[in-house]
């Protein structure tokens, strides 16, 4: 609730970082109460278990990428802190800020009912602070639209301005996207059409496409590549599409036509300057 | 659920067309026995009232178009199996189709809790029976998709083909749009890009816009007029826009830049040769 009333007075600001914390540690400590199952992944060469409470279980988690001690969030954030990320790897960051998020969702799941709202918010304040810390600006959610007899404001996912001359952020955040991923390059293709092809770099944020089969107790990735290339194609051309937990027929899509970049979040750290050259 | 079986087999066949029939019956009948409550209207120059449940109510009948009377929609159904709408003015005709779609949508409510499901694919049972039966020819939902290297089927919302040389329909068909809005422009982009601009007509169908407060017995529209005019500049035009409870600042869309045309779904039944044109 205190994340709540004071994200956006700051993004990028180091309170947020804090109850981040808060969050996450709650959500490690309480996740020891539970038990672990395994499920029977129906994804190639990806093993996933999931907390089990009494009456549920939790969403799919992804047992490669889940590191449960709280100490590697402290030492990213320390490195956040110092401005210092030198120190770790990509592959170490996605695994930290996918488990500081996988475990929230489950804590909520668990005690919470078909609750998808609390876990989509959660995460859009954790990858949004962290995008507007690497950006070093915060982002807004409504541009100005002006054009002949038009003056209104447009609603948008969280955007970030580089200043002058410089190429804009669209950072629209999903913990998973289904039929809905349309809209991401709907509202990039309207960012084009308003403000110029190019000026925005459309940079979506994705937890993972993982469904979880609550009796069978299997998780499947549920998946359309060929529509995201039809959409890349059609609609509008996306910068990079960045997952904590990469699904296997996206990471494909690296290797085809059109140019459609899945990567990773924790690349984002390394790649910026590259993206905006 | 006979319905559901046997629909997508002949959509545009008078099987269908009795047991949407048998079922309007059966919810104008149900309905009877429910009292009726007036809303507190927040929408210009309309009036709503509300079916009362025991615990809850229905969502909002617009009064001014609501007509309890089977007889309204056996009258109709005779002149589409006599082919002679001749008799019937496009008023009337979106007052039965409303009347025959509300009531179902309000049975549900009050029956089921928290079922959206129900009552959208009952309206895209109605309007996807009734489009068809006008076009003469029966949907389907799925399109090839060759493009060099790219061979695969893109699944769409009902599209009409009307054969070599004459344009095709592209027919979304919702109970109401809110944000999700912006994919029905980002479809017809796609189906602009890959198919060729203007080969197929967008005329999505919607019921309402309406959202009603249950405590506080309070009926508003949602609307977002300024983005669906950005929409229609900046992803793809679509050709018509029908509702059977036009909202009212959509209403006022006909009037401003650009073209944007939202019409009572009755005016379809007579203007298809112009829009065909």
């Amino acid at each position: 609730m205190r994340l709540q009333k004071i994200f956006a007075h700051d993004v990028r600001g180091d309170d947020n970082r804090e109850l981040l914390t808060e969050c996450v540690r709650a959500s490690l400590r309480q996740l020891r109460n539970f038990k672990r199952i395994e499920l029977k992944s129906h994804v190639p060469n990806k093993a996933y278990f999931a907390f089990a409470g009494e009456k549920k279980i939790s969403r799919a988690v992804n047992a490669a990428l889940f590191v449960s001690d709280q100490k590697e969030w402290d030492k990213f954030c320390n490195a956040l802190a110092n401005n210092k990320l030198e120190g770790l790897s990509p592959e170490s960051i996605t695994k930290t800020i996918y488990s500081a998020t996988i475990s929230f969702c489950c804590f909520v799941d668990l005690i919470k009912d078909g609750d998808q709202k609390t876990p989509g918010t959660f995460f859009e304040y954790i990858i949004g602070h962290l995008f507007a810390w690497r950006l070093g600006v915060n982002p807004t959610n409504r541009l100005p639209v002006l054009n002949l007899d038009m003056d209104t404001t447009l609603p948008t996912d969280f955007v970030f301005n580089l200043g002058k001359d410089k190429p804009k952020f669209h950072l629209p955040i999903k913990t998973s996207t289904r039929e809905r991923v349309i809209q991401v390059w709907a509202h990039q293709r309207v960012l084009d059409g308003v403000y110029g092809t190019g000026r925005f770099l459309g940079t979506p944020v994705i937890l993972a496409e993982t469904k979880t089969d609550q009796r069978k107790k299997e998780v499947i990735e549920i998946c359309l590549p060929d529509q995201w290339r039809i959409y890349q194609m059609h609609i509008a051309q996306l910068k990079r599409i960045y997952y904590l937990d990469v699904p296997v027929s996206y990471d494909k899509l690296n290797a085809v036509f059109p140019p459609l970049y899945v990567k990773p979040f924790g690349q984002f750290f390394f790649e910026l300057d590259s993206l905006t050259a």
